[in-house]
């Protein structure tokens, strides 16, 4: 397998000089998380994010700090620096992490890359060498759409999964990790869970900071519990407003979403999480990584199976 | 129905002259939980524990301060003050919270016929008024015991559970709320869930503080998603180390575990909360409130016959 | 002398139905502050806020809470309900604080007799058994505007002083304290810092936070160190939006300040917050306590003569 | 000048394995902290910490973790991961910052010739390009020693001093900053204070955050109100318990102080701080940087001249 990295340009236009609002969460803070002190200080996000494994961070923080000083040449001499934000996973079980194989040509490949639309789920990028509950797994994403009577806004989740242990599994409730004890990888390591969500409604940074709670709170109805080992940190956005890098005039004019009306976002982004873990596993086949370690695929088939068998036609309700 | 108050004499002995060492998380900070901040910022637990109605915390906070000073007649003059640990829930929907129908003797009462052995649940003390899910709720409680391997410890959880929607409520991870769409409160109010654990195996105020967020990740099983309106706080206390008051010698010798041995004790808090939610419901009676507002119990066989239709006999396991 | 209760109505208006934006800080958590977890997870501050002695927490939270239940008769019917702001010193060192002096009734009185205009400084409401010092505190405002090219927004800051031992005094940087080792009062106990910033200046939550940790920086000045023994506690909030309780439509339009016209507002925090600890000390007369106990008054005449020796004019400056 | 790097070896002995307990405190969160979050969630320190510029993270951290593969063969492959330490200043008032000029090989360099003993203060390492009070300053030390009756314990102090605007500095409480009012850069940029308190207490994490807060509040009486260009983290940690990487027993035998015996300590923090600072401005010499940007060293005739005229003989102290 070869290791990666994926990048994230949140929104379209000119990130740096038209900041979004942005919070996080830290479930569990094993590893690195570069850039989220700032995100958290200043509410907002104003970089491009990458993902990567977790002794990649340098080379990948330093190439996203390149391609930032490539654009803007004011930064570092009459602009402000910057703190990019690069989260990571051990993906040590599949690949030979010690070799530092991401090159900072492959975080600009993938910054030129990077496009709108549907996006690559699985072992693709930073999702190569990830484990999911001892499946292999890697980058998911799922989304939610309100309806018009809570505000139509849109949840998206992207997140790099490479945590848990299988026992704990359930897919939709039905736990699935104990009914499927084969497939065993032949090496683990505790990983962790990078949750990207993103949203247009307009929320400020304290909302954000709850709605990635939420994502968290999707990620244990899959049977997580944030092991020691394990890194699991959540950030969120909002498109809705933009804020400017140096701003003509001193007062800002936000929409902000009243609290009352955060309920189905909240709920929005715990499904999609929840969603977006299976969609990994899903998209992901079996691979085998360094010293010939195998790290099986969620077999469709039987999981087909057994949800069909757990999952009666309704016959109660209403 | 009556409103009332729950304690909790977290450890034999004198607790203020011999403390134990605590930590705490909150999901959501909706609502009160007097005496947090000095647990999280002493990491220790010295006074009993409450929990009340919304409109009840000074009343029980203050008959808390009083029972300690009847039993401490230095506090405040030669000793320090104390700031208790009083918790609530909402339970405005049952019960005439305007009332302020909780006194300073129920208090007195409840500390009196505290003692150890097996713990009322449902609709006792705090419990009276609370909904879960919709259904009538209240107190649960749930322990794991690790195995010899891991330790040996044990880990409880006492909850008091005013939480959730119907439709997110799943129990062993089958969707029952989604199929129990019938019996419905009269009236409906988002509340909260406090949440404590508490265990022998000796962790120090970070690590509970850790074991205090697992408890939430086992709430999020049943389909929590920790509601904008919803107080969802967690605080778990160890009985491994007694802390003097006053130490004779500046240096303590604590025996605390390893960080490397604390993942069963963190899936034993998510699946021990888990339980305690369930157990809550299942305790719970049907209850008439004011203005008649009815809350139906969780019907247990219905529930028997979706978790029957839903689990089958398990044919894949090894 | 008489202990006491201060309240703060922190604007004009219906504050319940049209709320302010507020943030807080914990220097160092030792005590109570009800009602502040809520505070910092909406962001918002909706009830007047309560200073009080440690051990009359409860019946003054009840006693707001009651307040509030007589003006919005919807309260814990078809209303939210509330958790007020209380904060506390511990004046054991002046005040029988175990006879709980304080009822309900002086709240009330308070509420109704509070007024704009000048703030009593010194040993007056929650002011009466403060020390700072170890010299007699209490009760001090004080406030800066900025000038028209900062935005000409004014921050105020009321607080109550009851922290601090005499060697570290400074007062404008002299070091008062070391020169001044007698008067000492004849019983001391640890004390604690409430600080409440209010500002005009459109801030969010978020920065509101912010601007409440730069209360604590000009606290430092005056030489606190936040023994473990001191709850050192700030909030600050804003009066420039108002936040409607049960908004008629989802999207609120908020004015909120740019992040990079932020830092005169820090440093007026800072500032004001450092005299205002002086101004607290200048205002308190030398009071006699339980058991005899006598806190002196920081003398005047001592204070000018020192502070004119340490000051000289200045012969440097261009 | 030379932008650079410093580099810390927290104690003697193999630190992977043997690990110390830490903590820290985010006063403003602008800039990058790699490590903190793994530093805070697991109370340990265990790898060595460096300081750069705000740039040259990526580099720093890459050769951080190349250094620790290099003895830790195991690392990411039957070993952990690791997250190591690096903090950062803005050095582009003076420095070339875009340049990058620092290489893996400096830290290489500075992690060999890094000894224990005095420690060079001023323009020295990561300090080259550091203003503060917008005269020269950079890397800055100091310790207190308490006596026995304290428990005989040192607290000392490293900081990289690149923060404050001149009209705030403070020496000892004397105005200096307001008296100094030439001698000014060429080109401001708001900059950073990184600080790493050491001590032989037996603090654990918890009290170790304590104590970075205290660090701070000795940054505050240098006049420092942390603008929001600043980056103002703290770190502490302690070297009288050792943890094993990988224990034999589950648990740990820990000597911890208790909190009743902590304020000799929080005051020694603060006021080594406050002197650390000052040092680093001392040693610092007058530094011309890129594009002829000139930084002025502190005069000292000027400082001594100062402080004589407001620091009397006292002629009050008994």
């Amino acid at each position: 397998m070869r290791t990666g990295v994926t990048v994230i340009i949140p929104a379209a236009g000119d990130l740096w000089r038209s900041k979004l609002m942005a919070g996080g969460f830290v479930l569990n803070g094993n590893g690195e998380a570069a850039g989220l002190m700032w995100l958290l200080e200043s509410g907002i996000l104003e970089t491009p994010i990458a993902l990567t494994n977790t002794l990649s961070i340098g080379t990948v923080q330093k190439a996203l700090v390149d391609w930032m000083l490539g654009r803007y040449p004011g930064i570092g001499v009459t602009d402000d620096t910057l703190a990019p934000l690069v989260f990571e996973c051990d993906d040590s079980g599949l690949n030979d992490i010690r070799g530092q194989h991401v090159k900072g040509r492959h975080v600009f490949a993938a910054l030129k890359s990077a496009s709108s639309g549907p996006v690559a789920e699985g072992a693709v990028g930073a999702g190569a060498g990830m484990m999911t509950y001892e499946f292999k797994g890697g980058i998911g994403t799922a989304s939610r759409r309100l309806g018009p009577e809570n505000g139509g806004w849109t949840v998206g989740v992207l997140l790099n999964a490479n945590h848990g242990r299988r026992p704990t599994l359930r897919v939709k409730g039905v736990p699935v990790g104990e009914q499927l004890r084969d497939l065993m990888p032949g090496k683990f390591r505790d990983g962790s869970i990078v949750i990207v969500v993103a949203t247009d409604a307009p929320l400020e940074s304290r909302q954000l900071c709850r709605l990635a709670r939420r994502a968290m709170l999707g990620l244990a109805r899959t049977g997580a519990v944030a092991m020691h080992g394990s890194g699991d940190v959540a950030i969120a956005f909002s498109t809705a407003n933009r804020i400017p890098h140096y701003p003509k005039k001193p007062t800002l004019r936000l929409k902000v979403l009243s609290d009352f009306f955060i309920d189905p976002l909240f709920e929005a982004a715990a499904e999609a999480t929840e969603e977006a873990v299976l969609n990994a596993m899903l998209a992901a086949k079996t691979t085998v990584g360094r010293d010939g370690n195998t790290v099986h695929a969620l077999p469709h088939d039987r999981l087909k199976s057994l949800l069909a068998r757990y999952m009666p036609v309704p016959q109660e309700a209403p």
